[in-house]
């Protein structure tokens, strides 16, 4: 079923707005191009409503934060909602001040996104509307392991339900899910952490998965490694592929390091590889169960 | 006649002001250094019209566009003219955003430009001051063809002869005219659609070449594949090397790609490939024909 | 004594608040998780010092300056302050611009910073409060060279005396200096400057250094060359120690470059470079003499 969603993002082309950081923006372009999808990056309030407009999707990072993002930001959000289109948020760094974390919260209430992904501690921070990440990274009693992992996945259930979006809290293990049914991803490579922006990447390939997939209501028989079938939603499902596409790649650059090659190379290496995955290789190495 | 133009660049160091956007900033300042150009990158109002006097160049980039660059693009632009600077504006997305193509419009009222650099359907924007391009690629049927060609290098006739800047409408094949010439020029590779950016970085090499080879009222002759000679202006030629060092460059970090390297690996080559490029290799490999 | 200086870095992962230009920010991320520290980028006055607060260190960059920038680099410098933290100044283009110039003067007089590494000409022009720079890079006469070494060694220590800060002064041959001592450094690639923004690697890297190795009063005993043991402030250490890293990598990565690399590669190679350093190597390679 992965395979399907990788090759109508590879077919249809989807068009991103991406309202992100500018850290990363770079990245997030070239990783747009290079899954088959395209990037228009645009952040002032005078355009993004008619930029959103023009596009299939719309990508919403609140990393390097500024008071003039704000409206832009709610702007294009209305707008998409409004046209229908797939809406991604990545609250980067909610939690670490209470601007991120209001303003998360503020897109939260105004905007329908289809789906949210970050880490344990921004999903939590926007969940308990609280305090408490140490900035950017996950707290460390913060990570999906093997032992709380029947509790983050319970988590993450609840909070699609409460915000109806698809919610992908991303880390040593990956956890998706909507109100119904939870992917576990093992795919990725630690030293991605060493890369700045790959949870960025992560989320404008979340939008180009979305919009290229973007039947709603359909649901989707996905069979299991012990050969039962359950029924997921299509979207649901988009983001699952998504995540294992970017893990995967994660995996496939770390093999090609060599003994020199170090965070900088991996970072290119990451983007080549989501450059040439297959349909094919992604149904075949997606390492997922579903709970 | 080439050959000189980027050996100009590689003598004299050109110092470029670019007013850019912020996805592709490291890649402009990272390719003016590779052709022996130096960059300043400076955006506010508070600086740019000085900045700008210490430069021999600037480019004017509107991709990701704030209503706080506009007074500073203008300042730095006014201040450019009074100075003799050449000037290139890239229209990133004129077209796409009322706000973009009415910025566009009156940048393009306010400064005199010594080249417009864009796709199609940007340049298409500018000249009719309307609305339909579909982001920041052209549309399909915009695209210079075969077909199209005589038309679309009329075109740019009308066009350089109405705003008095060399026109370079670049595609499959690219446009480079003046009121009396055009450069038909077939160098580059369809891979360099899949790097973010690559259109900015020409921009900013053409206000290098154009710095470099300031003479505004020289003409040069240039002998033609059949062996006619024919009178070019100098700033017309500069133009045209600056597109042509660009294709060609594209074309040989194609040939460097292995089976893994992806656009991201691309990227590097292309900026690389600019790097190593030598005036007697720009002379031997650009493809081009003049009408 | 270099070799501890990374291990600490290493071992203590210190959290880096950089409030960098648009230019080089994603090189700045990268080159921070490169040697094992991590990156925050948070700019607007709105959260700046909440940000700052989280973390271990702050570099404070003007590339890319902007008048909104101003307080938001003023209020995280000013808690950085209260709460002991090293914040280090890159005052890039001081001189360029009188906006530049002053608004390093500002924080200077309203900041105490623990370092402020920038070429020649920006520290002059800090020193002199008077302009002059050409631009970003360091003036042809402003260069440090065998010549004037003794008079840019004698400066860099009067205008730390005048600071407090450890004055670090790059360039061909690089100038470490306190009130009491300098560092001579003589590592680095001259191709290090065909790529932008090694220098703000530098700087947040230094951060980086002073973050993990933070006992302002401790003081060392360096045996130099020809065996004298001399006492060297930890402070001064720390930040000779990053000058040396990033000048070793620049060289390793120098090495590395194949014939079709050029500044693109040259890039990657440099962070990866610092990714693999280890403290032996800094303790081996690093070539520096003591005045």
């Amino acid at each position: 079923m992965l395979r399907e969603m990788l090759e109508n993002v590879r077919k249809k082309a989807p068009r991103i707005h991406c309202i992100t950081n500018y850290v990363t923006m770079n990245d997030c372009a070239n990783v747009l191009l290079a899954c088959g999808a395209s990037p228009i990056m645009a952040n002032d309030e005078a355009e993004t409503a008619e930029i959103t407009a023009l596009c299939d999707g719309l990508t919403i990072n609140i990393g390097t934060l500024s008071r003039q993002a704000v409206p832009a930001m709610l702007a294009a959000g209305k707008r998409a909602n409004e046209l229908g289109h797939p809406v991604v948020l990545d609250p980067v760094g909610a939690g670490a001040s209470a601007f991120r974390t209001e303003t998360a919260l503020q897109l939260l209430s105004e905007i329908r996104f289809s789906a949210i992904r970050g880490n344990v501690s921004e999903i939590r921070a926007l969940s308990s509307g609280a305090c408490g990440t140490k900035g950017v990274d996950a707290n460390e009693m913060d990570q999906v392991t093997a032992e709380n992992l029947d509790r983050c996945a319970a988590f993450a259930r609840v909070f699609s339900e409460k915000t109806g979006a698809v919610v992908a809290m991303t880390g040593t293990i990956d956890i998706v899910a909507d109100a119904a049914r939870v992917f576990l991803i093992r795919n990725g490579h630690p030293m991605m952490s060493r890369v700045t922006g790959t949870g960025c990447q992560l989320s404008v390939l979340t939008a180009a998965f979305l919009a290229a997939n973007h039947e709603k209501s359909l649901t989707l028989q996905i069979q299991q490694p012990d050969r039962r079938s359950v029924d997921v939603g299509n979207q649901l499902t988009a983001v699952a592929a998504a995540v294992c596409a970017m893990g995967l790649c994660g995996e496939k650059a770390y093999q090609r390091l060599t003994a020199l090659d170090g965070n900088a190379s991996y970072r290119n290496y990451i983007i080549d590889a989501i450059f040439h995955l297959t349909p094919e290789e992604l149904e075949r190495e997606a390492d997922y169960e579903m709970r």
